[in-house]
């Protein structure tokens, strides 16, 4: 054996033996799992031997949906999660400039003016007073609305001329001037005017992300990488991740979540070659990624109905139906399976409408579509993830923020029928964890604690929202597990620890499923094992 | 829709939906289960409509080991399962003969002395009063014993003088003079002295097969078939397969368990690109198959302790450990899974040591070995299943002839932890059904039957044997199905009713999970439905 790791409280999720003391690992996959004695007797020379010290060791976490390649960009870009008001993301803006007098573009994330006093959106004449001399950007901390600076204005083209684009829009003040802010589709005139990553810029902002997420014991991400990149380059993207592959640098397995929005796009991805499942142990391709909406607290996720808090609205549908049914059907066709944000219930059921559609015209065996976030919904909705057979890639760590609004946003009866994911799960429906990072860290003990609370990180409210919704601890962690391996199709590799999986592990410093609920947000990984190498011990 | 199904009983097999009452389907895929309300509202025009009236449906039956082209071949042969005595195999065969002028051999099956008021094998005299003029032979039930007549030998040419081959015997008289009676390998000297099957015979005797099995509601099954071809020949069996496929003419799916049991075969078979689970929905190449050991009734079951009623012999082993080990080596390394034929507690932990040493020397994940029969099992050999994560591919209607033989042949305390299936499930281990036709009839009532009640399938004995080694009637549906499934990595296209998987059904008289377990044994098959298509109805 190479490794042998023993006297642990393990958690293999395996129904039949659910937990063992010890594990051996050859060659990145699991030997056997079992008890101090039958393991250790397997010890032969060069075993390496791992003293679990009576930690709790469970198969490592798979994050069902984050953005690795934004999430490594965001490490090089201004944190704004902190800032309590527009002049915070001034001053913090001023000083990471300072800082790197070497950049051509300055970039923020992380706004939400809900937690601000002035409650407001930050603008273009605040931008300016960070810089004027080169272009700059934060994006909110939902990614989907984004302000600039004058500067950026300037090199973007856009002024009061510029027509609205489909899907979005950018805000004009009383005089119809340009304000700098950019809504959904519209943030493309920002993306488009930014500088080309290169392959290596890749590669570095992905391992520098990977090597954060191991600490946090998460060992395979599905990610949305080809939102952080213009339109068409998603090569780029590939050839990296198959770069570091080959390297042995590769610090998670990936299954990329492929954004590609547009039809042509989607069409030349097919022809050369490419379908869900396709790649390596370390990195394969997932499914099409698409965004059928936006966010809840942007008021751009697309309901059925019209905002309780601002009748004015419905949200904003990303695309026609007629164009996510063809989006859908050309997967469905090119054995891709679909992976859809869809926040809002409109936007749900447009998505429902789409699958049904493609698995009618075009009948297949096990493509596992997935509905990512599946925050609104109804019975009717629902019900439709079983009967579809369709995957739910939740973020309950999202309760956080949202607890706070959603009854605001759509009214107590359709509340009631949203983040209802036991629900689902007593239908037998998939449910995934994961954290939409960089959207919301990606600690998955927030997660979990969330999903079994159903309260706010902060303890709050008293017995929780909607508690009936609550699932277990060891659901969830089935959740970040078995059926997060299950949605990227590596259930059968991924996800449990027992012989001829591979060997990827986390070890926490409390027992999640036996300990006080409460305590569980505050547990820590101490080591995480990645293809039966240690790539992570804390200090 | 194709079709709807409705007005049912409908077992699902899926934990979070078990019960529905109707089931649509579109080109041979299921779309929607549900409510009869729910899903004849999808019909459209020209929607086929199925009334189940009420009756149960379940998913089509998964026979995890049997012998399609055997079985088919058998339909051409002699059936001796009703012989009482040496005098009816004789008048059996002298009626078949006389009908079928044209054979030029004469070929029967399904003879065991056990039942016999003389107790004792037949012999060439004996066969001689069938025919002197044409070769002929019969084999007996468990397919490892072989009577011959003295044109056979004659044609055979098989003497005084012919040596004894490895792994097998043929009998000799007190004169030195063969018997007719040829034991394990020693088998080979009749096949290797038939006529070859041309595709052609081939095509016709598994879709002969084929056209009973869906009587009995199969739909899929797991087929050892070179065993019915000369060592070498097995591309005439892959070409009779891929032609029926092609043609549109496969009765069931076929999971091909590859006998190929000498190290240049596999060789030659890895060499050509062959791999577990290559092929198409209805024809894909299995596991290696390897014969480790014999059978119980004829004592070459190969034992780690002398027979209790027989303490001259263990059995006989078919390899040697090296032979194994090699074989399972390069099945390991080629990406095959490998099926092993153990019946005895001596073979079984030969295969368990060659497949912990194959693992070891180049650990694969989700390789899924098997051992075929597990009947004499101890606690350690059990515990082996678990952790060497080796599925168990059982026939629990044996119980019907094993109940008689197998204290007496391993002793009470073997015997107590011997078809030990309920110990192996609790452990998580994959327990997937399966008949071994033609050595059984591949019924699955009886099966099921035997499985819930141990008992024989005359109702004896009273209570049942070791029927704390009972499974209920639904995990028995379970390991018909969905292990069964699972076992040839097909476990998310078939082996429940759920959208997106194959529509392979079968329709019961009998509730059997509700039913009084001594009704389980007459139930029938009302209907067999397959990739949407009703292949069988009963008049």
């Amino acid at each position: 054996m190479d490794t042998i790791f023993y006297n642990g409280n393990i958690y293999t999720m395996e129904k039949g033996y659910p937990n063992c003391s010890a594990v051996a690992v050859k060659d990145g996959i699991v030997m056997r799992t079992g008890s101090d004695e039958e393991i250790l007797a397997l010890k032969t020379e060069g075993t390496k031997l791992v003293n679990l010290e009576g930690k709790t060791m469970v198969p490592g976490f798979g994050d069902s949906h984050m953005h690795m390649l934004s999430y490594g960009y965001s490490l090089e870009k201004v944190n704004l999660y902190s800032a309590k008001c527009v002049e915070d993301t001034i001053e913090l803006g001023k000083k990471f400039l300072a800082e790197r007098p070497y950049l051509t573009w300055l970039q923020g994330r992380g706004w939400n003016q809900e937690y601000w006093t002035e409650n407001r959106f930050p603008n273009r004449y605040d931008m300016d007073k960070i810089t004027t001399d080169i272009p700059m950007f934060y994006t909110r901390a939902c990614g989907h609305i984004i302000v600039v600076n004058s500067k950026a204005l300037e090199v973007m083209g856009v002024t009061k001329d510029t027509p609205q684009p489909e899907g979005g829009m950018f805000d004009l003040d009383e005089n119809g001037e340009p304000l700098g802010i950019f809504r959904e589709a519209a943030r493309d005139y920002v993306y488009n005017a930014l500088p080309e990553l290169s392959v290596e810029d890749i590669k570095r902002m992905v391992s520098n992300g990977a090597a954060e997420l191991v600490k946090y014991g998460i060992t395979a991400v599905q990610t949305d990488d080809f939102e952080a990149i213009p339109a068409g380059q998603y090569q780029k993207v590939i050839d990296a991740y198959k770069q570091l592959d080959e390297e042995g640098k590769l610090g998670v397995r990936i299954f990329e979540q492929c954004l590609l929005f547009k039809p042509e796009l989607l069409e030349k991805f097919l022809a050369e070659g490419h379908y869900t499942g396709e790649g390596t142990p370390m990195f394969r391709i997932g499914p099409l990624k698409l965004m059928a909406d936006g966010s809840l607290g942007g008021r751009t996720a697309y309901l059925d109905r019209p905002y309780a808090d601002d009748p004015s609205t419905c949200g904003i549908p990303v695309f026609s139906q007629e164009t996510l049914d063809k989006l859908i059907l050309m997967a469905q066709k090119g054995n891709m399976s679909a992976a859809v944000h869809c926040i809002g219930s409109g936007s749900a059921k447009m998505t429902m409408e789409a699958i049904e559609k493609a698995q009618l015209a075009c009948p297949k065996a096990d493509l596992r579509h997935a509905i990512v976030h599946c925050q609104i919904t109804d019975e009717e909705l629902l019900e439709k993830f079983r009967s579809l057979n369709v995957c739910a890639l939740v973020q309950p760590a999202f309760l956080d923020d949202d607890i706070s609004i959603v009854e605001d946003r759509v009214g107590a009866e359709l509340a009631k029928t949203s983040y209802n994911w036991k629900t689902l799960w007593d239908k037998g429906v998939c449910v995934a964890g994961g954290s939409d990072s960089p959207v919301i860290d990606f600690n998955v003990m927030n997660g979990i604690y969330c999903g079994v609370t159903r309260k706010r990180l902060d303890g709050t409210p008293e017995g929780g929202w909607l508690p009936e919704q609550a699932l277990s601890a060891e659901d969830w962690l089935y959740a970040y597990t078995m059926n997060s391996a299950y949605t990227c199709y590596a259930e059968n590799v991924q996800g449990s620890i027992r012989n001829g999986k591979y060997a990827d592990f986390a070890v926490l410093d409390t027992d999640i499923l036996k300990a006080d609920p409460e305590d569980i947000k505050a547990a820590k990984v101490l080591m995480t094992v990645l293809g039966g190498k240690i790539v992570y011990e804390r200090n």
